[in-house]
């Protein structure tokens, strides 16, 4: 199994190097890449959602990390460790809710931490460098993971639904979601994927109509309105969405909407899956109203789609993620193994 | 009450006059009219969605029959006949969903049939006329009396959700769940809407939102996905939405993610209402399963906001409708009363 698109990021050449970012906004209609050679930069693409997904955002910030270190050399003793901690809580405020961002910094951090009055500047950041790029090959092997933990949960002639996208491009390759998908269809079972648009951002209709389609999967794309009427049509056997965090009871945080279709699922009988790496999950929050949700501009919703849809001026509510409680998720699927069932006992002997 | 925008459609001039519609695509950057002249012009238009909305749709199908019998005058015997049935029959075929375009036409074709063979064609143009500004006339009585009994349901300082536009631009004037909303504002009762934006074709966020803020009502505009997280929030009180056709046994077809609506709104015990005007029912259909469901064109979802946001030839599934079982309606809001609990015998007693 290889990726047929390029990678969410890459790191081009040695721990000098620098990022090369899959500018996703302009996906479907556009590949084009980001060089990124400052950290600003890649702040800036986590923020604008260039690189997105809560897998790829921890693996793109772990880069940003190497590049905000770059060029250290030959500054005064403790100015090395100053400007690591600048540089990660800086990135930490690019976006609020993935945990796997804070995840990949507290990593980074504590990676060079044992070493910063030891080792010459060049020698903490190829440290950093070669962490950076564990944790996105950890990654690669996590979603592999995920993929056949999740295909065992797949009956051929699935008609499956997802929302938003948990796929190669927001993950290191693969996907959480979407990578059970491509398992379970290269062990041959036939599926049918129903991919939510996912408004106001329209991750869905770009990005995983796009990845599947790439991988010659059947893929139906349709508006998020419409996930209750395909359920009710009995065309879905199964619901599988990504996550951006996961309390330590098992309440799931992930796109704007995930939280209805879940509802959804559970007035038709239908199970609904989360598949996301260990990272994901925030053990220090006892449940998900703890986790922060960000809050968009109103322009994503009333000007985002090429030309301004609704009436100036109008107030708009858009936060970016809901919240799944515990009790509407049949499992989470992880690297690990299959939490089931979703309760802090399950999550901790996993996970904990 | 009165309209503080331009009615969907209006009849300019006497019976030799034509059709000023409010060309509802273009809104709500863009108030532009079209004079129709032509019968052609009025299917092109409801076809396109350039006038809108089931009530809306019966008036402008009516007019249309008006300006397809226009210039008989002084043909042979039976040929004002066969051209009334030639119009009728043509504006059927425009949109199949929505039952006041049949309703209208049928009672187009019942009034000028008593008089085919006597009166001359001047005559039996000046019937249809008045036949048909008629029917715009009592819709809008009808839409008044939907508010004021519908008014009765709304607490103050409620939160009312609603999706698709059943407002003044889908009927006569005042609309049916949005007259709910103004009657309820003008009794002095503070509420806040919620307006879904109404994917594919976003008619919450061109036309919902923006009548609401011509009148001055509180209203926030959230993307469909967002109905079950606001409803969690506590942020709704009641919901209220359109017909476009509902059976004999109350199972209501309206816009694509009505019915996910009513399951979330039942899920959070929240009370679901369908405003309608008796001429929306369809009692010679048992229940929802023989209500034709219109599909529409992939490119309205791929397409339809000014760029294209899904890859090349990706499938797509487009419902314009669906059906929202009557166990799932609190109460139907007609203008003869409220119609409670949703079922044949209720509706039999109040619009059979």
């Amino acid at each position: 199994m290889s990726l047929p698109y390029p990678r969410a990021s890459e790191w081009i050449g040695d721990e000098s190097g620098y990022v090369r970012l899959l500018d996703q906004t302009l996906l479907p209609t556009e590949v084009a890449f980001r060089d990124c050679r400052m950290v600003e930069e890649i702040w800036e693409a986590i923020r604008s959602l260039r690189v997105r997904g809560a897998p790829a955002i921890g693996i793109a910030a772990a880069m940003g990390v190497v590049l905000g270190v770059q060029g250290q050399d030959g500054r005064e003793r403790g100015a090395y460790a100053a400007r690591l901690r600048e540089v990660a809580g800086y990135l930490r405020t690019s976006r609020p809710t993935a945990v796997n961002l804070f995840w990949a910094l507290d990593r980074m951090t504590q990676t060079a931490q044992p070493h910063l009055d030891k080792l010459p500047a060049v020698e903490l950041t190829q440290l950093l460098w070669r962490e950076a790029l564990a944790i996105e090959q950890e990654d690669r092997g996590m979603c592999m993971a995920i993929g056949r933990v999740g295909a065992e949960l797949v009956q051929p002639d699935s008609g499956i639904l997802t929302h938003c996208n948990a796929g190669g491009l927001a993950t290191a390759d693969y996907g959480t979601a979407l990578s059970v998908m491509f398992t379970a269809a290269e062990q041959g079972k036939r599926i049918h994927v129903f991919a939510d648009e996912t408004r106001p951002l329209l991750q869905g209709a770009r990005l995983t109509a796009w990845e599947l389609q790439q991988r010659g999967i059947d893929v139906t794309l349709i508006c998020d309105s419409m996930a209750g009427q395909v359920m009710r049509e009995g065309k879905v056997q199964l619901v599988i969405v990504g996550a951006d965090r996961i309390a330590a009871n098992g309440d799931t945080a992930n796109k704007i909407g995930t939280y209805s279709v879940a509802v959804l699922a559970k007035a038709h009988g239908i199970p609904f899956y989360v598949a996301a790496p260990s990272s994901t999950f925030d053990l220090t929050l006892p449940d998900g109203s703890a986790i922060p949700i960000e809050q968009r501009d109103a322009r994503e919703v009333t000007h985002g789609l090429g030309k301004q849809i609704a009436p100036s001026g109008v107030r708009v509510y858009n936060p970016a993620f809901d919240v799944t409680p515990a009790g509407l998720i049949s499992g989470i699927i992880t690297e690990r193994g299959l939490i089931q069932p979703v309760d802090g006992e399950s999550i901790r002997r996993m996970v904990g």
